[in-house]
């Protein structure tokens, strides 16, 4: 059996998974000081417990890992941690990788769609992150660096000041962040508005755009604008036989996805105008079904 | 001994690779009712006549091929052709690899180089293309439409037509058209110019910015401008080890290239801001090398 873990900045996933179906799973802490002690004692002890034969252990984290040393885990503030060296605390011989949280979701969704040329997938949430596979393999690059799409140069109307230095940057105008800082933006040219401003968030903005609140509605296209965009770029530089979109903006659906396929349609290449945009499909399985694959499909 | 095919739109360029080592190679005319008959002919007549041993033959051609089916060569006029059909009157069993010819010339720098990450190579010529490499391999993308770059939306100063339909294109306003073309656009803002307009070529430009012309120097910094924008966007994506430039205007040399680092690390993000920009070395070999390593490397 695999395991398959997904490190997040509250709470670690662990799965175990057999012929594609997850058997068990659970949660524990994320605590920063003992984290991956925490991660490979559970596992030992309820592989034990269990009378389970593991025979792969494959981890996503939220930031940058290369070779199973990471670099970088700003939220759970993580730095230079070689994980191998604590892993062989407990598992003398388990096979043992590693990447980033996108990376694997990215890999759970093409394993579990069945795209085997390659896709890329999008997700939404406070900030705006992407992950490649190709042939069921991750593209991590030289850096670990794919997947940063969240700082293409998208917006030349507003040019918002990123955290990352830039103006600009995609994840300005399209994340759960940006749909907030839109609403606002746009605020004063629709008085009467049934955005609740005292609850904002990108939901109320989803929800109150699929009743045709202007000001919603507005948001919402220019949004789906710089994202088909984003896509139309990505796509001359990757072109993924589908594009899957995830995380919480994504919960918008179909009213979503209508007005970025629009937009992609728009500024796409004629060659790749028809790549699918989809909905990821695992949610938060996603991350333990592509850990568990990142040593190969069987 | 391994052979690598470049297929141009004029002539096809043919070479014999041992260890690294071009030890013969010549070239035919490109003829579009006979090309594949011609080339493999041509290949087991040398092949033959010099007694040599042949286990592989790699092609690059310009256009779009996927497991050894063209798709299209535009330039050349042929469309949905069996490359492995034509192969086999001439080879029974000689394994047989074809790609785009930018693709090609991209592993054949990156393995010439010794790039074992990745590299993204951008050739400069009437148009902008590009290939990518990772690992010693070829990324094609599921439609071979990676290395569209010339299509990436980088200008909305000008907003130019492209020749895909779309407007703003990166080869609209920094191919050797594009150069050629800006320096008409502000030919009357700069009425003591010394470009020859009656022999207006890239070159012609960039050897004018070397001598301080100020249209010249405004072109090709809008150029560079546009160039290290693009790179910077591809980094994103496909986060190389390195950057090749090559094709003709790259011929422009330091002057140039500095000015494509210098906006590159204006708009890269941090984490690549020190990807290396260089010129390609291989120039009208990297077709005959690149091909010859379409197999692997050993």
């Amino acid at each position: 059996m695999k395991v398959g873990i997904d490190v997040g900045g509250t709470t670690v996933k662990i799965g175990y998974v057999e012929a594609d179906v997850i058997k068990y799973d659970y949660e524990i802490k994320t605590k920063k000081e003992t984290l991956f002690d925490d991660i490979f004692k559970n596992v030992l002890d309820f592989t034990q417990k269990k009378n389970i034969k593991i025979d792969f252990i494959g981890i996503g984290v939220p930031g940058n890992v290369k070779n199973n040393i990471i670099n970088r885990l700003p939220n759970v503030g993580i730095y230079d941690f070689d994980i191998i060296k604590c892993a062989r605390k407990y598992f003398k011989d388990v096979e043992i990788k590693s990447s980033n949280d996108a990376n694997v979701a990215a890999l759970g969704e093409a394993v579990y769609s069945k795209v085997s040329e390659s896709c890329f997938m999008v997700t939404l949430g406070t900030g705006v992150g992407g992950g490649f596979v190709d042939n069921y393999k991750i593209v991590e690059g030289a850096h670990c660096n794919i997947g940063e799409i969240g700082h293409l140069f998208i917006d030349n109307i507003h040019n918002y000041k990123c955290n990352c230095g830039l103006c600009g940057c995609l994840e300005t105008v399209s994340s759960a962040t940006g749909i907030k800082r839109l609403a606002y933006e746009y605020k004063k040219d629709f008085e009467k508005t049934k955005i609740d401003f005292n609850n904002l968030s990108a939901k109320e903005v989803c929800d109150k755009a699929k009743l045709n609140d202007p000001l919603a509605v507005k948001v919402l296209d220019e949004v789906s604008l710089n994202l088909g965009k984003a896509l139309a770029t990505i796509s001359l530089c990757t072109d993924p036989s589908v594009f899957f979109i995830g995380g919480g903006v994504a919960a918008c659906g179909e009213y979503l996805f209508e007005l970025i396929r629009k937009y992609y349609k728009k500024y796409a290449l004629y060659s790749v105008k028809d790549t699918p945009i989809l909905p990821a499909k695992l949610g938060n399985k996603a991350g333990i079904f592509g850990a568990s694959y990142l040593g190969g499909l069987k």
